[in-house]
């Protein structure tokens, strides 16, 4: 039997191969740009978000392949995300899983051309081949990272950092910031394998409390993680005043709230059975993670 | 007859109402966001990308309605480049048609921000509606903009600042950074219509020369053009060395030059007999422009 460990280190192989066919060569004008957009992809990533999407379409019967197109969009798209949020304007990061960022190897230019690069080429990879559902697929994934999603959770991050931790703004930022593009993720999985309409919902219900589980981990880690294994500083969030789970609610009562997502993320795949152990392993996972 | 002054002023009038309807209201959450988008979107631009779709599509014996959810996306992208580019980081300006750039009313977290939700954002419109041909449009969309185009044109512009004048660079930055979304556009309107294969081609090759002209008026506006009329200082090509026409060439030939390329775009024009008189007017006036 497969564990979890080795279908999701075969997973993030192949989306690492397809990244670096979809990406242009180092050696394609401008080279400085290519360069750029290479560096941030492939910067040892855990590759979350596609590979629950890969996890999501085999869930569904469907392959890898199909949603390997909207997986790596939406890997770009999180790349992306990054690059800009690390700029001195935005949350000024010099290291990123252990590496200097974009704009402190490149230049800030560089960074935000590079970032947007990968956001108009994320769409872009949707076109190289017919996919079922693009219309579809194209609305989910801008749902997700768009006004409705991602971009809106990070507006509101920056503005309200410093402000007294409120728990209904962090719930605000988490679901939009990090829940709506992993309940993107799940969706695609099913989208690009034809799924019927009820696996799409439970697959993006899944993704969503799976997302909050993981952002809710991802601060207690900032406020108590080992830096050598995160690849990040200890206690940034606290310094920038961010709206975190642990500043509104305290450490204890954040692991119980990752877990009951967890657990309600684990509930919405009841209808999968058994093609579903991957996520349910993947969900019990993340709240045990220490990187 | 209806002029072109008043064709287009009727489709500029299309085109607001159009981007109205697909930006959220600034009264919705988070306001600060939609407030910094519509502040860009709505700052008294010509909307010369999305007429040239509509005009387009109208010259394939379409509507403006068929085209318009392309149009704007177009538009929408127009302005995020417009928005990144005036950064500190890239060109640092603080005008842009006589008003304040997005980082100086909105700073610059929330104009890098806002640019990536108008990016985003274009693609999502897309899904509003069924649209004919998505695929094509969004791949059309995507070439036009990413890095085949715009940005790979944005990129080396920025980067052979403060070197010597170079005709060969001019027209790789030309190509990419304004003739490539002009060229987008016509061919949109040609998709949207479900147009004739040899139609979208030579909608396409028109875009395209006509922004090779369009941008090197642009250029001699820089240099020589009236601030009262253009909105713009004079000279900030010239003091951050940019490579522009003018200065590989001079003004009276970069004058010859856009004669050239607005005879070639109307040349392409030839199949489309007495539809496309408006492309062919626009492709007159945009070299005689003074602003």
């Amino acid at each position: 039997m497969t564990s979890l460990e080795d279908y999701m280190a075969r997973n993030v192989i192949l989306v690492d191969e397809a990244l670096d066919r979809y990406l242009p060569p180092e050696s394609e004008q401008p080279q400085s740009l290519h360069r750029a957009m290479r560096y941030s992809v492939f910067s040892d990533g855990k590759r979350l978000r596609p590979v629950m999407a890969i996890m999501s379409a085999e869930a569904c019967g469907g392959t890898a392949q199909q949603v390997m197109p909207a997986a790596c969009a939406l890997e770009m798209i999180h790349t992306y995300s990054l690059i800009h949020d690390d700029l001195p304007a935005i949350d000024n990061d010099d290291y990123r899983r252990g590496k200097p960022t974009s704009h402190k190897v490149f230049g800030q230019a560089m960074a935000i051309l590079a970032g947007d690069a990968l956001l108009t080429h994320a769409f872009h990879i949707l076109t190289e081949e017919p996919l079922p559902n693009l219309r579809e697929i194209l609305r989910t994934l801008t749902k997700g990272v768009g006004i409705g999603g991602m971009v809106s959770g990070q507006v509101v991050d920056v503005e309200s950092e410093r402000q007294d931790p409120d728990l209904n703004k962090v719930e605000y930022i988490h679901l939009r910031k990090t829940a709506a593009p992993f309940a993107a993720a799940a969706k695609l999985g099913a989208l690009a394998t034809d799924a019927p309409a009820e696996k799409v919902r439970a697959l993006e219900n899944y993704g969503r409390d799976f997302g909050l589980a993981f952002q809710i981990v991802d601060d207690i880690l900032n406020e108590v993680g080992d830096t050598a294994k995160t690849g990040k500083p200890t206690g940034t969030d606290r310094s920038l005043g961010k709206q975190t789970y642990p500043a509104a609610v305290g450490i204890d009562k954040s692991k119980q709230a990752a877990r009951d997502y967890a657990d309600k993320a684990r509930e919405h795949l009841a209808s999968l059975g058994y093609e579903g152990r991957f996520l349910r392993e993947l969900a019990d996972f993340i709240v045990s993670r220490d990187r």
